[in-house]
């Protein structure tokens, strides 16, 4: 599929909506972690989207629309949000990516990005050279992948009840 | 974690707006199957889900309710979509869906299941002996299997487009 900007955009716009609408109304024994510190919970997801919309998409893409001498990115901290989220609601976290998320969308816009202007590169401190349209389809499969993982952490929690079904539910192997 | 069926519904009641949410607003190059006839397209999984609403779930509870002498369920159709969503567009069966899913949790509700009748058992034609309970987490776990199975369709679109980023996502894999 060719990237088409306007086609992430219809992604990436929803996906507060999405993950609010998963998690928005679900009571604590679903949203808890009751699993090993290893792996996150919902809320740790939901504080780690926001920590990408602080720190890594927009940033890395205006670094790379600088085009200064070294363009650089950020290591990101993939595990800034066990610090961040603190003393947060699951629904302050869920709004908080919501504004965050309405608000780059707005500077994704202000941008006005062109074909030439998505193949200007960046360098990532582990990857080496990467172009902006890449970064672009990136966070848009960050997106996915992070409802995916979301959805795989509240169908484990039935891993037991659904009994003799479970070889059936290749979410649950 | 203990099935309670207030839980359950949690999930449920907010699936078709959760799917409604990721594909409602996605232009034809997101939706449409690129991929060989034996992957499913969205399109597909949102048929497959309808024909659950309409035969599987609810139809079994039923049987089980019911205690009668054979309680053996009709065995499940998984590909009955590929027939039935002929002609219809995604947006319509994205309605479809939700308005056979909002009769069937007021058919749940109407059941005023108890821990006694959780445990009541029917047949699975392949599987044998199931409660009502596993039947219900079940159906849970399906619906978060299928949201997964979205996400996933949608981000291989763009597996090439990722360029290097694409060994950090598992979703691609």
């Amino acid at each position: 599929m060719k990237f088409q900007i306007e086609q992430a955009v219809e992604i990436l716009a929803q996906t507060p909506e999405t993950v609010k609408s998963l998690l928005g109304n679900l009571s604590d024994d679903w949203v808890e972690n009751a699993e090993s510190s290893e792996n996150w919970s919902p809320f740790d997801v939901v504080g780690h989207l926001i920590h990408g919309e602080e720190t890594d998409w927009i940033p890395r893409a205006e670094i790379i629309l600088a085009q200064n001498e070294n363009p650089m990115f950020e290591a990101f901290d993939r595990f800034a949000q066990f610090e961040k989220s603190k003393g947060k609601t699951l629904n302050e976290l869920l709004e908080m990516f919501a504004a965050l998320r309405a608000k780059n969308m707005a500077r994704l816009q202000e941008m006005n990005l062109t074909e030439e202007k998505l193949q200007l590169k960046g360098t990532h401190p582990e990857l080496g050279e990467v172009t902006l349209e890449q970064l672009l389809a990136t966070w848009t499969v960050h997106d996915l992948t992070h409802i995916r993982q979301i959805v795989t952490i509240l169908a484990r929690k039935y891993a037991e009840n659904v009994g003799v079904w479970k070889e059936y539910l290749s979410i649950l192997q």
